[in-house]
């Protein structure tokens, strides 16, 4: 079993299968060394966590979590893409979170933690990214929160 | 005739003339293998197609046809910035969508699948890409949607 | 002095100190030759130049010299990152430029044009760049306006 692989395991992440883009879109698509992840949703066993907006429909710490589980996913668009192998990710360079937010809600960087923090339980160190958190007046199927993100990889 | 002007004839496609950026920004930057095309509103023959959110001022129908638009529009872009050889874009990496939308709508995806069916309709499988659609508030001249997106691209 | 060093005080500009960021991401990331600065907020002396959305809180004017302090801090930023030394920007990529925008407010352009005003004044020709300038409901802290950018830069 790999380093990240180990990593996820310690801290009680099981990766879901990934879900294949149901359009003319891909989830990740690699160019050179980056890995462009398409926005994930906070989809678990076929279900969102989170739906609407915050703080009316989802309490901010509803929502920090839902970012936890739009990066597991895309470490699971990122596993498939690099044929099983995280250890192929050298480390975690941009995110890009959006959160559907409410007019006045303006606390969307510790809602965008929950997905840094869990990049760095995970990579340590070379998890740390650049980010933009924001606010977006509704997302896609309801979802609450959607995390892009740019991964640097390293060939075969 | 090059391989992609083929293509975009064969769906009846025809570019327009580029608009140039009236700002300091440019339509399209080139940095080593990628060309990063800048937000594209929907216009076709200086009026906009769309205007306004979805659903109280757009069908989500209308739409989507207007994310064909701005890429249609990107597509002039790169050809300008290439030297009118679209044959050197090697594939679609990414595209961020933004569509304008009222409280409460959550169909982002299938608008943004009007840009994504267009670039795989004329590239083929390397034009499928990773994909953010989300919704805004409100977008600049009030375009319905702005697309923006990375290319592939090779040197002269 | 720096080239870029110059043209700042040339136009008057002092750069802050940089803020480190007080979560798991950091404020640049460099893979290759790409910087990508995380998003930053119009923070000047420890206090938000500008708050809550346009044009109900804030003119567009106000706005537009908002985003020229979010760049600003983006320079502050790339210097820490590149040990002290401007110089080693070789240009400017790209810009996401979000607005906290009230319903039907259409006028991001004019408010981005801030913040790729200065880069231009600051880099010259290089410092032109593709831009993505759109409208969000709420921004983090309550800033008008959030930029992130990604520049282009050279090794030791």
């Amino acid at each position: 079993m790999g380093r990240i692989e180990n990593a996820l395991q310690a801290h009680g992440i099981t990766l879901p299968e990934p879900v294949g883009a149901v359009a003319n879109y891909v989830p990740v698509k690699v160019v050179g060394n980056l890995a462009f992840v398409s926005g994930q949703v906070p989809m678990q066993d076929g279900t969102l966590v989170a739906e609407g907006t915050v703080p009316s429909c989802v309490s901010p710490g509803q929502a920090q979590q839902a970012a936890r589980v739009c990066v597991i996913n895309a470490l699971a668009a990122l596993k498939a893409a690099l044929d099983g192998d995280l250890d192929r990710i050298e480390g975690i360079v941009r995110l890009g979170v959006f959160v559907a937010s409410d007019t006045g809600f303006t606390g969307q960087p510790a809602i965008a933690n929950g997905a840094s923090d869990l990049l760095v339980e995970v990579f340590g160190d070379t998890g740390r990214h650049a980010r933009a958190a924001v606010g977006s007046v509704a997302l896609p199927i309801n979802a609450t929160v959607e995390v892009e993100l740019i991964a640097e990889v390293r060939g075969h």
